[in-house]
């Protein structure tokens, strides 16, 4: 297993982990984003993301992809918007491997913490998150406008 | 009533507004961030957030921070942070105001649509934001790691 940054060349297999994640979610038909927009968005002078990528097999069978965020309550963080394992490589340490080396980005950028979200019937991976300490605050809710 | 860009000359204002509504939602000690950070975090090269000030009486009486965000399943989205006006100028539609220039700045910028959070106990905002046609999405859990 190898971790390293994401390139451009890997985008299809970064679209086809999103995809896996929101069929696990039970909302694909709410993904309107598409390989194109990935690529203008997180490889050009200005990303919008980044990803670290985990490789097994000559193939990318995992993804942390992250951005930051201004909390004015705390300062500059690091968001882990997806940390995906393909199915058939879960139960080997990859997930923890690639938020390991999140938190590892999240000081060498020089952030004050790191935030997240999960769905609160996603058992596996709040007892995940757990294992380092997180606390889930449960009294935000979600408001956003399409346009 | 003027709503304008903020400068660094107004970090302090801001600033203050931020501690107002850390108050308001019952976790004043939760803040960490303080005026120097905020001005570095804002106003240099690469600025970490955005703040349109809503200004009255000589004075910055509200303001709308916000930041850019990337979502896997609907691209680039305009996250709006905080949603403040002072309390004693509640009332005469500067909310309004503010989100609405906030909504015109999201399509500026080319997003795909906007996102914010609200305590599920801060039934004016909630209803506020309704009124926009929003819904809310109660289901996720927020987790995070401070360094």
């Amino acid at each position: 297993m190898n971790l390293r940054k994401a390139t451009p060349a890997d985008v299809p297999q970064l679209y086809n982990l999103v995809m896996e994640l929101a069929v696990y979610e039970k909302a694909p038909e709410q993904v309107s984003n598409t390989p194109e927009m990935m690529l203008r968005d997180g490889f050009g002078d200005n990303p919008l993301y980044g990803v670290i990528v985990a490789e097994a097999d000559d193939k990318i069978v995992g993804m942390s992809l992250y951005y930051f965020r201004y909390s004015t309550w705390k300062g500059k963080r690091l968001y882990l918007e997806d940390l995906i394992v393909t199915e058939s490589y879960r139960g080997k340490g990859l997930g923890k491997a690639l938020f390991d080396a999140t938190i590892e980005e999240a000081h060498r950028t020089h952030c004050t913490g790191m935030m997240w979200q999960v769905l609160d019937w996603n058992t596996p991976a709040i007892e995940f998150y757990k294992t380092y300490g997180t606390r889930f605050d449960t009294e935000w809710w979600n408001g956003h406008l399409d346009f």
